[in-house]
């Protein structure tokens, strides 16, 4: 069972390896308040609860060692948990985890197993090898004192402005929501605490308005962290009696907040970290005027999908873009689309020419010309300009 | 003068606007510290030395108001510092800054001249107003006061780490070396401190090395927070006598610097900011075993330069490549290539397939394959295979 107890104990245990993360006020983001658990040691708050629960095993369990099964935070949280009591653990993770993962997993000092198939594949794996070694399966989610130890990140927002009105928390498996829910609602039951998942993974959503733990088939949301098909039983019945409500997000909105995230407050957020201030920032929750704070889960983002979601946030606000020109095949057609592009101020960044298109005039051909721009304005302009010139401007 | 007593009374007067910004341990990434000013408001430190100058005015001075020149983060401060005493500010920029920190200066309460022109002409004409109006003229860097708010900064690493043996720190015009190192080597003179500079701009490397402050003609680096020709005569003085070493680091090292920062600690550090971690990572410092601690001065990068940081950053790290292919023009090709390339685990994200060209085969044509890698590795093995197939990688 949870209990204040509990979280209180977790909180003293984890002075020893946990940060106290930063509640940082954002003025120009809403007036959120942010708590900054991607600046949590492994980049997310899933040492916490790892931690926590490794610290309360027996000599005889820690002595036959640990498994876990995780593509992301929870394997290194374990992994860095472990290391730090000296407990061989072991990390089964589906084969197509990405490199970076599997890198920092090790090299916190887990033992990776890499299982072909996916996620439920390198569950059952991780299950087998409970049975057959006796090691101890840390459950990310849906266990006593890994959810007291995301509880304390409730003790520490309230430690840190007393006067909160709501905490915003993100919602996988429901193991950060509960803890922090249940920490919070009985020290102060007047501090609404909302959750938010992606509406392309709405389990727990789903399970709160049907009122039962429900699986979904697919599920399909570039916030990995949250990608969960079926709450625990567990956080289902605390997300229940402690949470006032739980909202989703689209996958847009969640790559605006990453990218306001990064602009306004110099911070990297994943997919699952960002939901909480999409959410706020897109108006699903009655927040208005009060203060709010958005937990920021964690910040392992692939890199290369954080260069993707900047540069769509970047099309979207107008400061990309990409211009499709038909031009007469002669010469000096370039020279004036530079020219008047270079006196509107943009920057060229890409350029193709292309001549065979079964849609054309065999005389003329295609000019794609990608720009850095200011701002929507200054797309106009170009366009306006372009067109005044007699270029005919296709898209 | 620059004194002790004068940057402990502005860190009690900046009690009521700056954050004290969290020192952040990374073990992985050299194990530095790093002391968090991109998480300052405004993005940088310039909010501790605007600030306390402006609060230290007199009351005809504060009536008459303020003026500044600043494309970046100088302009931010003042604008935040005078609107939060009442003041009245008048920014100059020259008129191709970023539309961004135009509008964020605006944001925050200041107005803005754009002046034609470039830094120097927004700084002539930033001074024209002052002589004309009796404003007074707030300087970027060398100005006492100014000084000593950066030099609350020094004050809290030494309570943020006590036992600290070095700090490393950005130097543009020397306004934030000058305060830390002022306060820290009268604290505690067995700390390091060192300073940091772009190779392209190393205006106070080459002045303390000729023992005297010099200008140079120009400045070239995406570090535009610390791109000064010119130190101030104040800060080359300070610098000269408190500063152990002035190191430069490369284009490239500051922006794998930007990289490692937001992977590794889920941190935005601007040009100017990550030069510290730079220095720190590329061995151009005596640190190795020692405390060190890299001020992150800030975060206001622009995104579209952000995101051409990680691109490189990507494709230098092999997570990112682009393959020139020599097809033969006949049906199936691009598809025996997609195989061997998704069988070995790579995700394609770009595709141009071009015919004409002087050098080739009249029936042979160019297939252009960008692809998300996992690393060099992978890089290889689709290399390997494409070769076996068959397939004519030209580049």
């Amino acid at each position: 069972m949870v209990t204040l107890d509990k979280i209180y104990h977790a909180a003293f245990v984890l002075k020893q390896v946990a940060r106290k993360t930063d509640l940082i006020h954002a003025p120009n983001l809403n007036g959120l308040y942010l708590k900054t658990e991607n600046l949590q040691l492994t980049g997310s708050f899933k040492l916490r609860g790892a931690y926590y629960k490794i610290s309360q095993l027996t000599q005889e369990q820690r002595d036959a060692g640990i498994v876990a099964c995780s593509a992301g935070n929870h394997a290194q949280g374990v992994a860095l948990a472990a290391s730090r009591m000296g407990i061989r653990s072991v990390v089964c993770m589906p084969d197509g985890a990405p490199i970076s993962k599997v890198e920092s997993t090790k090299a916190l000092g887990a033992e990776v197993r890499l299982v072909k198939g996916a996620y439920d594949d390198a569950y059952n794996y991780a299950c087998q090898l409970q049975q057959e070694t006796g090691m101890t399966f840390i459950h990310p989610f849906n266990d006593d004192e890994v959810i007291a130890g995301q509880g304390t990140i409730g003790l520490e927002i309230l430690d840190q402005l007393a006067d909160v009105d709501a905490v915003i928390c993100p919602v996988g498996g429901g193991g950060l929501i509960s803890g922090v829910a249940y920490a919070i609602k009985n020290l102060n039951p007047s501090v609404k605490v909302y959750g938010v998942q992606a509406e392309n993974a709405p389990s727990m959503a789903e399970s709160v308005k049907r009122g039962e733990p429900i699986t979904l088939e697919t599920v399909r949301t570039f916030a990995d962290g949250i990608a969960v098909k079926h709450p625990g039983d567990t956080t289902f019945e605390i997300v229940s009696k402690y949470v006032d409500e739980v909202v989703t997000v689209s996958e847009d909105e969640i790559a605006a907040a990453i990218l306001a995230l990064i602009e306004k407050q110099k911070l990297i957020a994943e997919g699952a970290g960002a939901v909480s201030v999409a959410a706020a920032m897109f108006g699903k929750l009655p927040i208005e005027g009060k203060k709010a704070v958005c937990i920021i889960s964690g910040g392992n983002i692939d890199v290369n999908i954080l260069s993707r979601v900047i540069t769509r946030g970047l099309v979207t606000a107008g400061r990309n873009t990409m211009l499709q020109i038909a031009l007469e095949d002669k010469p000096g057609q370039l020279l004036g689309v530079s020219q008047i592009v270079s006196e509107c101020g943009a920057n060229v960044v890409n350029v193709r020419h292309e001549r065979s298109d079964a849609n054309m005039a065999i005389t003329s051909c295609f000019l794609y010309l990608g720009m850095e721009t200011r701002d929507f304005d200054q797309i106009r302009e170009i366009r306006r300009r372009l067109t005044e010139e007699g270029y005919k401007i296709v898209n």
